[in-house]
């Protein structure tokens, strides 16, 4: 890619037009370059560095630029020396056996996608299914704070709740009056649905699914847990 | 307290020398006068507010200001029109029949942190402690994180390694070689010691506790996870 084009990918508009996003920094370059031995199709990566990277040892095709150029590409304030352009993965086909899709219905925040993409990849077997409205998980923000765990999880784009429906008869969700995640009727869905930081689940518009809702108890004293740690916590008790 | 002094509550210089801490916003403030029905010392907080809402309901002493004036105070770039001004609240005791400790070593994320008490403050029953070096619980961004959260939750500033080591014996902490935390035997302890964001549970200096190892199995994609995951499931587990 051309760097004028690279500049772009700051922004979303760009990244779906090119199909590649940035990675940034030495431990995000060096996340990559380990996904990319499971996934070869990361192997089409491109690697940009300043004079300091030059002897970077890695499978990309590897460009040096300068500081400047540097700092027009970099969305952090104090430019790495080292980043990547890598291109985004193909859409996973159907879900395989044992695999779970967790759906997270227009989140926003960049830090608890990035920290659930974690958690998704330090379990496995699951894929994150993303509303339409979401944060882009490849906005640099999340992929920075899913510390490269946005390599290891496959992940489905503008998915939405009457594309769902599709695929899934039956779903889970969280309410104050369901029944307890360590319940183990909670292991038997192959599809979670959480809701927004603010709005919670969409409940109105879930009336085409066999909902069964489930509740992570609590002592009352605040009314929600952060939705990062809902996930989190579900994702740990159904991998317990 | 004189609108100058409070002014000087963004730093934690200034917090530890007047003892008050910034609360901002409808929703904090709500929070707040809430906890403050269970906890009476919280009725010592002082509210400020823009003329936006002087007929706001609340049992503080309430003064109104200028939006200049409320400028200067607030942290965030849109002045919410109400801030209080909350007493820190006093050290509590020794641990109560039943309750646990969360020590977090150096912890340095101020949304982290704000997650963390979130989720302390969801299950109860716990208590967490802070070591030197940590993030201040009261810095206005742990206080919006935590989303009302750090109201209830029991909190130990300062607390160093060799005053850990007089109070408990035993302690828990997280690491590859432990036992499933599943394991029956990670509920029998009073402490949980999680390490700093980059740097892990600072193991050369826990020489002096009969340290017991525990883990969180994963499927070795990814190195670690968040930090607060680490300790919501942890505490989740506690509480299953």
């Amino acid at each position: 890619m051309k760097l004028d084009d690279i500049k772009k990918l700051h922004q979303k508009k760009y990244r779906n037009q090119f199909g590649h996003f940035l990675v940034e920094g030495e431990h995000l370059v060096l996340e990559l370059q380990k996904a990319a031995q499971l996934s070869p199709a990361l192997l089409h990566s491109q690697l940009l560095v300043t004079d300091k990277y030059q002897h970077w040892q890695s499978p990309f095709e590897t460009r040096v630029i300068s500081d400047k150029q540097m700092a027009q590409i970099a969305d952090t304030q104090t430019p790495p020396g080292i980043v990547a352009v890598a291109p985004v993965p193909d859409i996973p086909g159907a879900l395989v056996d044992g695999e779970r899709a967790i759906y997270l219905h227009e989140i926003q925040d960049p830090g608890n996608l990035g920290t659930i993409l974690r958690t998704l990849a330090w379990f496995g077997g699951f894929r994150c299914l993303l509303s339409p409205g979401s944060v882009d998980p490849y906005n640099p923000k999340v992929v920075r704070s899913s510390m490269g765990a946005i390599f290891h999880v496959p992940l489905e784009l503008d998915v939405s709740l009457a594309h769902l429906a599709e695929r899934f008869a039956r779903i889970a969700c969280l309410d104050m009056d369901g029944v307890a995640v360590r319940n183990d009727a909670f292991a038997g869905h192959r599809c979670y649905v959480f809701g927004n930081e603010a709005r919670g689940v969409p409940r109105e518009q879930l009336q085409n699914f066999d909902l069964h809702m489930f509740n992570i108890p609590g002592s009352g004293a605040i009314e929600s847990l952060n939705l990062a740690t809902a996930v989190n916590i579900c994702v740990y008790e159904l991998m317990r």
